[in-house]
């Protein structure tokens, strides 16, 4: 394996063997993509802040380029509320501190965000993201769809509010309500009543006799029935009049390529919300295309995605667009539609494209209320307490993780909460690894396996106490198994060989190797030999390249029951206890 | 074992047998220690940046408090060259941007520092300490020993130079050369040299027949010896008046007890410093302490030693004195002067007071120069590249993370150094538990012991492998353990079975639990059994949490031996490829 990644063009796989069949599946699949692409293109860029534009710009190029370089067959890639959020609040910090404007840091932003995936790719660091836990990301995503739910009521409620977390929204949205305008209001909860309606009229659709196939269509394209209505409804009634807000006049026509300018304080700025952004976007990018990639027996590839979405970014932010990723919703929306290949997504960017040469005057009058339901209800479904639930059963430091992030993420904004999460995962990881269990094992009766004399009958032999360390030794926990060690042999005056069982130390580094050498040298003084047993590979190549083997005091066994074998003379051992378990 | 520890009077288990024997050992050692003490105190003082008598009366009260507090019989606490460093660096910084006084915010510091140890030692944070590793240790106390030495030729040269790194110094002396002034040279040269000399001069001062003991006392009592001699030139020949800066007047008398005044703000400043003061300054003390404990099979309390050292911190501050910690080469010297309990701390203490109301008037013409070299004689010692050496060929890993505490607290300063070192600790043992070493496994033959088919001779079974995962399985290598699992099922479309060897996985958490869900699902879809074995009785406690198990494609078994067994329909296996070994 080289060190550098070779990037591929991943659409030669699919290319070779596409024939008409397929295109009309992925023709289905992307016009229903295209549909529901409307609507959330145009409210996602309202959540970044941004004009809609960029919203739209979004989902052509970006969609083209993952196309020809990503490996899930059927990820859709666009603008997601999670990472719209995160682009408000970075947008908004270096906005306040550098008198930057919004659309230029927005589009920086998605430059360096793909740059740095491009990066990571090219360099195999994906690994990095291994470090983001299913319990942070999890707590992340519920916290992020609360903050951003509760952010949008300020378009329902037609009032000048806002925060970046649920503390500084809520006494915003209470000292603003009383300005609420009703006209809005009323509109806002039309779209939002219909748009929940919509997601429960599937069945009834059916009860009433239509083809499963048309219910769902209807239900799918209800954001953009709704916008229609709703636009149609602040047109015909003049509703800017009465105080609601639209979204006003958007550029006809397709985006023009623009290398954003060099402006190194401002990407210096952005750096680390870049890195959160794009590591967050391929996370939740990643997990969606393994899903639907496990379901059809395919795999995707971790290190080219890092390409294929670094590029999509790239490309985001040439046409003027704003962040990307590959989106659950719109995803699983493209598989179950049947897309088969990734043409779908070439076929509904060529949608798009027509939607902002044709569909852009339109815009005009849509009320940004309808924009605020179309979010609210696409991200309640992401709100979801049961791992929190699952977690408190299964063990406390994994309910720790997902608490610290969503309970940072709400209070103190979504990336202090993110990082807080990360922190707190690995630093319980750790302090579990720096206090490792230990058990005193003995032989299970008939066989040549050692276990816990706390939960096993097991065989005992005076004088010699055998001692599984459940972890890597190193310099966190190096201190507290040599005060094991020696608590053990203070509790057994007769005691004379210490066996030190070692199937899960799977490094010892040098700090611990010292420790270790103390101890030789403290149990040598007091007359007790320290063996090793069940040492692997790894573990005795570093240990042969010092002195520590011909210097310890004891042996060397292979395995547990040859070294309690040779200590009891060679002989079969005799049991002397028979220990109850617990 | 309750949560808070409850502090004792640790002097209450050595006062009970003091005798007069005890006593005398005790009065020789406190003698030879008063003597290092009186320049060292002075000269760690003006290390830190402040006037010298804050260094004579860090050593009243703190040798006292930790006499009455701390477990270790013969440890020397006062001022240290280290943590005068680190001491000179953050009080610079503070005053820089606070405006605050040299003085005050040393003395907040020491404050600050002691009651973080005391609270640690409270709550039982010790095990904090554990996440500075050896090797990131010896790297900073050599580059700190660099930094220290160099910082003091400007007062060798006396030139005005300053600077936090070797850097800044480096440059900072280089401009300032030109200015060097020749009489304070020349003293600080003869300074050195008498120093360095007195070093060597113990085998010859044997040599001509002076007894061991007056030749050691000799030899230890040079500083003092220099101390006086310096003093007596700079007097009689009005050495100032050639530019030779002097300590001046330091006020006669014993330091007079005041609480610090509350400044939250200056404390707010200074805290993290003074939290990485008191981990190194712990650290450092604990180690010597736990080394001189076994030489006389004596134990030390690490979470007592907290309260003792942090008390120690707090009495300096609240007698105007600069933060200290146990020191090693006075305690070495302690030890090996004969000291037998912390009395002979007590009988320092009163020595060094006796020196604060007589000797004062004395150190006014005490030059500067005479200092640095006592400094600089004192910290050369503690220069060692053999850390360096061995980590480079025992683990790559340890090797770098000195090398990274090396050169960063040399190019960009001590705080920054130690917490780079501690990330990149860390940081390194996380990646290498994300990519866990794995082995497919065989029955080495005539055993029940299974092990790597790529080292031994083993048994395998076709249709059936065995896989060691030598790691925990967590979010950080859940995939790409899932991965190795799939590329080895890929590797044998005759495989029907997998299990996964468990000895070395100490826990399973929930992001390893849902891809082992998922590798279940998987392999069961393509027809092959995933079996565990040898799974630990906490790991196991965990997972019956859930219904993992109840879902699991194939069986739990308690050992490998036994896996294998019953696979092979319960008769004895017989072998089919005898693997050999690399």
């Amino acid at each position: 394996m080289s060190l550098l990644l070779r990037p591929k063009l991943s659409c030669l796989a699919w290319l070779r063997d596409y024939d008409r069949d397929t295109l009309t599946s992925d023709l289905v699949a992307a016009a229903i993509v295209t549909i529901m692409l409307i609507p959330q293109s145009l409210a996602y860029a309202l959540l970044a802040g941004v004009p809609a534009e960029m919203g739209l710009y979004a989902t052509m190029l970006p969609l083209v380029t993952y196309a020809l370089l990503g490996t899930s067959r059927t990820l859709s890639v666009g603008p997601v509320a999670v990472i719209s959020l995160m682009t408000a609040t970075a947008v908004g910090d270096v906005v306040a501190t550098t008198g930057a404007d919004y659309v230029t840091a927005t589009i920086a932003l998605a430059l360096l965000s793909g740059l740095i995936l491009v990066a990571m790719g090219l360099l195999r660091f994906g690994f990095l993201v291994n470090f983001l836990s299913h319990p942070v990301v999890a707590g992340f995503i519920t916290a992020s769809a609360i903050i951003i739910a509760l952010g949008q009521f300020r378009h329902l409620l037609g009032v000048d509010a806002g925060g970046d977390t649920v503390l500084e929204l809520g006494s915003s949205l209470a000292g603003a309500l009383s300005g609420t305008n009703t006209t809005t209001l009323s509109l806002g909860l039309l779209a939002l009543g219909l748009l929940l309606l919509a997601r429960r009229m599937k069945s009834l659709l059916r009860g009433w006799g239509l083809a499963p196939r048309l219910a769902d269509l209807v239900c799918k394209a209800s954001p953009v029935l709704v916008v229609l209505l709703t636009t149609a409804l602040a047109w015909r009634f003049s509703l800017q009049d009465a105080g609601v807000a639209l979204v006003g006049a958007v550029p006809q026509g397709l985006p023009v390529l623009r290398f954003p300018a060099l402006m190194p304080e401002l990407w210096w700025e952005l750096a680390d919300s870049a890195l959160l952004i794009a590591i967050i976007g391929y996370v939740e990018s990643v997990s969606v295309g393994k899903t639907l990639a496990a379901k059809r027996r395919q795999r995707i590839d971790p290190d080219q995605e890092l390409i294929g979405l670094g590029a999509a970014n790239v490309t985001s932010a040439l046409s003027g667009g704003i962040p990307v990723t590959g989106g659950f919703s719109r995803s699983v929306v493209n598989f179950d539609a049947g897309a088969v290949t990734p043409a779908a997504s070439l076929l509904a960017a060529a949608g798009m494209a027509l939607a902002a040469l044709l569909l852009t005057p339109l815009l005009y009058f849509l009320p940004k209320a309808t924009l605020a339901a179309v979010i609210i209800v696409a991200v309640i479904g992401l709100v979801d307490f049961s791992h929190l639930k699952r977690a408190w059963y299964y063990s406390r430091g994994d309910f720790a993780a997902i608490a610290t992030t969503l309970v940072v993420t709400l209070t103190a904004g979504v990336e202090i909460g993110v990082m807080c999460g990360v922190l707190a995962s690995l630093a319980l990881h750790l302090y579990e690894t720096s206090r490792p269990h230990m058990a005193v094992v003995g032989e299970v009766p008939g066989t040549e396996h050692f276990r816990n004399v706390e939960r096993h009958h097991v065989i005992t032999h005076p004088g010699i106490v055998s001692l599984r360390v459940d972890e890597s030794l190193y310099f966190a926990n190096a201190s507290y198994i040599e005060e094991a060690i020696y608590a053990l042999v203070a509790r057994d005056p007769e005691l004379r060989h210490v066996v030190l069982m070692c199937p899960a130390v799977n490094a010892i580094d040098l700090s611990a190797l010292e420790v270790l050498e103390e101890v030789n040298q403290r149990l040598q003084e007091a007359g007790i030999c320290l063996h090793l047993s069940e040492v692997k590979g790894p573990v005795m190549d570093c240990l042969q390249k010092t002195d520590f083997i011909s210097r310890l005091n004891g042996e060397v066994f292979l395995s547990q029951h040859q070294a309690i074998a040779r200590l009891c003379n060679g002989r079969l051992p005799q049991p002397k206890t028979l220990l109850s378990a617990v």
